[in-house]
């Protein structure tokens, strides 16, 4: 990497080292499921068929390190909010309304402020997507997380009406891509934006932004629940770890991919800054941070609603990449 | 505490603090919850009303500081097992078999091989206790955990039959208390565990151990699925963080207390060893450890199988105390 601008595997986080352990793995994970886990559709929640009807969506979610922002700044109702959307948005993809939450919180000396806050933006979210507070674990662990330090994971369960679900196989190419915009970062990437900002004080206004570095690494995940409960969708990826590149193949059936017009919607100005601070890579960028589109809808030519904003369309995949952006 | 012993405060961990947190936030908790939430049924567990009726248990947990341990023996798959019989015994208590888990594993850089060995231990144990293995968050956090440390959450989902549901106010003076054996501390108390046995080589062998100490520390935590199938119980309480003290009461109505012989069980030596060496007192031990006891059920007296260990019964409660263990 010397010399050659900044990686997210060069900022300690190695996705295609995870995915090698993870296939290695899977044959165990499939040997405890039973005719009702559903497959291949839903990629990002797991799918359980309840006996009368309909099926269970489920998810868990980290916020990752947004976390060492969020105590820079003092500031964890955020937080809250994120990790309770980025689940909400994992099971919208399977046609899932959420029913219940339940949060698992851990530091290393609880600091009755900083829960207090995380369980407030929790709870507001939660309020937002009709969605219980079920319960949650909360665990001092000193010795494992630092004075200060603390960690945050979320867990969901949705529900999918009979009928409801959706059939990858519907999906065909000259479908168009719906991009539904994303409020900044979300919670993906922060091991490299870290990086790209080290040394800068929160505090700093950079023009583009127009508001202080903090407030915008930290304004809190968008919930695309109400959206896509009003389009009709074939598909649905929520774009996190691993950016455009990384999700929006996974809503796709084998033997078709995207092309995405990469001047058909507006670059949050977080992402050109990201860009130059860290002369990071195109590639690198659309395989990282979700670039201004927090979901990628498929949807029929003949269903596309007029305000919708078409970023590109389903192509059959002939090419190497399954996702081209130009 | 000066040169009173050990004991779990004095260890990095309060439980009182907590419970004055979190009464703080329970209105806010409260507010989330619509009719579809049932409270008051099954402490361990949440529970959430099915439309076409039965109900949904779920509960989330961690391992705590028995991470710490297993890093430093480097023996992971016991966690994994840790983990799952954890939350599958919380949603037991509320009557629930398993259908799904997932999984939050985070670490600052992923070992393939401490990965692997967690993973294997969660689906040996979810193929055993009928569930399946949904899904899971692995997340790499550089900053937050440190070389070689991770943490572990789960989150389980259970089904209740339909009329298959306690009601606690069935619980009457003189039901009897059925003790379960646990397998040694199960995941519970380690911060102060770990305090006990400072500069203790994990490969020491005690006498009345009869095996080496990381050995012993390291044993999973049992599951009671299949002894709760097959008794006839009112209630039940998982003996876990806050030991017999704080969880017997959880599955008792109001009004109504514990009483239980010291010697109707035998205490398993690990308990003894760790009382001796960290000189703690007996309240502080029975109000972190499971003591031997790693659920206990409330049982009418004309339902008690022969071949139970029945370790006390349940009485009006008068005294300050709501647990007596004499």
């Amino acid at each position: 990497m010397a010399g050659e601008g900044l990686s997210y595997a060069a900022a300690g986080v190695d996705i295609e080292a995870y995915e090698r352990v993870l296939e290695r793995v899977k044959p165990l994970i499939a040997a405890t499921h039973g005719e009702e886990v559903v497959r291949g559709v839903g990629p990002f929640a797991g799918l359980y068929a309840l006996p009368g009807g309909g099926h269970l969506a489920a998810s868990a979610d980290g916020v990752g390190t947004k976390i060492k922002v969020a105590i820079a700044a003092s500031s964890h109702q955020g937080i809250g909010v994120d990790i309770v959307n980025h689940c909400v948005n994992d099971i919208a993809t399977a046609g899932a309304r959420p029913v219940f939450f339940l949060d698992y919180f851990a530091t290393g000396k609880l600091d009755p402020q900083v829960f207090t806050q995380v369980i407030e933006g929790i709870t507001i979210a939660c309020r937002e997507a009709g969605c219980a507070l079920l319960g949650g674990e909360t665990a001092e662990m000193p010795g494992v997380y630092a004075l200060g330090d603390y960690d945050l994971a979320g867990f969901i369960v949705g529900m999918v009406p009979p009928g409801l679900m959706r059939d990858p196989k519907e999906i065909r190419a000259g479908d168009l891509l719906i991009g539904l915009p994303s409020s900044g970062l979300h919670t993906n990437g922060f091991s490299l934006v870290r990086k790209v900002f080290e040394g800068v004080p929160l505090s700093r206004v950079y023009s583009e932004l127009g508001r202080p570095l903090g407030e915008e690494l930290l304004e809190p995940h968008r919930s695309y629940l109400q959206e896509l409960g009003s389009i009709a969708w074939k598909g649905a990826a929520h774009i996190t770890g691993g950016g455009i590149y990384g999700n929006l193949p996974r809503c796709l059936p084998e033997g078709l991919g995207a092309r995405l017009g990469r001047r058909s919607w507006v670059e949050p100005s977080i992402f050109e800054l990201v860009r130059r601070r860290g002369r990071i890579a195109d590639d690198e960028m659309f395989g990282t941070f979700n670039m201004g589109l927090g979901m990628i809808l498929v949807v029929d030519r003949d269903e596309v609603p007029r305000s919708a904003q078409v970023v590109g369309e389903v192509v059959a995949h002939k090419t190497s990449e399954r996702v081209v952006i130009s």
